[in-house]
């Protein structure tokens, strides 16, 4: 039998399931950089990320069921490979004064995976007409592009800072 | 004997590394993107993004001899993850109205990657006082924001539109 042509509403749905997998791993590895993170408002921005992201999973439970599908993750590569980075980091790092520095690159690489995922979902659903997972899919984009500008700051005011003192 | 402790120089190398590897790696992914592709303008935007990518592989080398360094790379485990994602949307769409609209999604993972790395090591050579390597970082940082942009402007424009058709 011949597979059936896969339209715009399969690869949402697929994509969906890409960035659920991706937002549960991402769920397990923010209390470990937490841990690791040697600047107490960098710990707070990952701890704080860690509360919004368990409402992304949330929103995005409500859009499966938005397009009467049961939320399910698919693995993603690209998650598993991004955040092995940061474990790299995490191994490399320890100790040293740049561990916080490469932390928050850690970080935004991931922010940026999922900015790139949400800004597709929600331009995919706005022209499926499916308004109410559009909107959703949107909040969740604005969470991640505050985020990553958070981190920017942090890195900006204090983290890069410690990265170039002589001694952890 | 113990490890020096590792400051932002090295952090800033060890991230070079990672996207000159991940650069070589887009290189030659994205002429199968480009033969994949159903839609000629897509088609024509992944092979000038060929083009950019071997001018900023050149960027990227000219940091390496700014700080005086080989041009290394160093195994990038996100890019191997992101691109994986793009092969299996290449394997999974073949033939079908909506294998256009995901092999933008891909290169977008891919372009997100790469502006977070551009704008994390932009940053950190304004901070050591790098100024010309900060100056080739931005010159590709804002070649990856156009790309992303006008990615966009392709899939609303086009693309998604012909991934809702009823046949490929």
């Amino acid at each position: 039998m011949a597979k059936e042509p896969k339209q715009l509403d399969e690869l949402f749905h697929d994509t969906l399931k890409d960035i659920y997998y991706a937002e549960k791993k991402i769920l397990s590895a923010l209390p470990k950089m937490a841990k690791a993170a040697q600047n107490a408002d960098l710990r707070a921005a990952f701890e704080k990320h860690k509360d919004e992201t368990e409402g992304q999973v949330a929103r995005l439970e409500q859009v499966f069921e938005l397009i009467e599908e049961k939320p399910q993750g698919k693995k993603c590569a690209a998650i598993e490979g991004i955040l092995e980075e940061g474990q790299e980091i995490i191994k490399e790092y320890k100790g040293s004064p740049a561990l916080d520095a490469g932390l928050v690159s850690a970080a935004q690489a991931v922010e940026h995976y999922e900015i790139a995922r949400y800004g597709t979902l929600r331009t995919w659903a706005e022209e499926m007409g499916l308004d109410d997972a559009a909107k959703l899919l949107q909040e969740t984009l604005d969470e991640e592009e505050a985020t990553d500008q958070s981190l920017t700051e942090l890195a900006e005011a204090v983290v890069n800072q410690e990265a170039q003192a002589k001694a952890a």
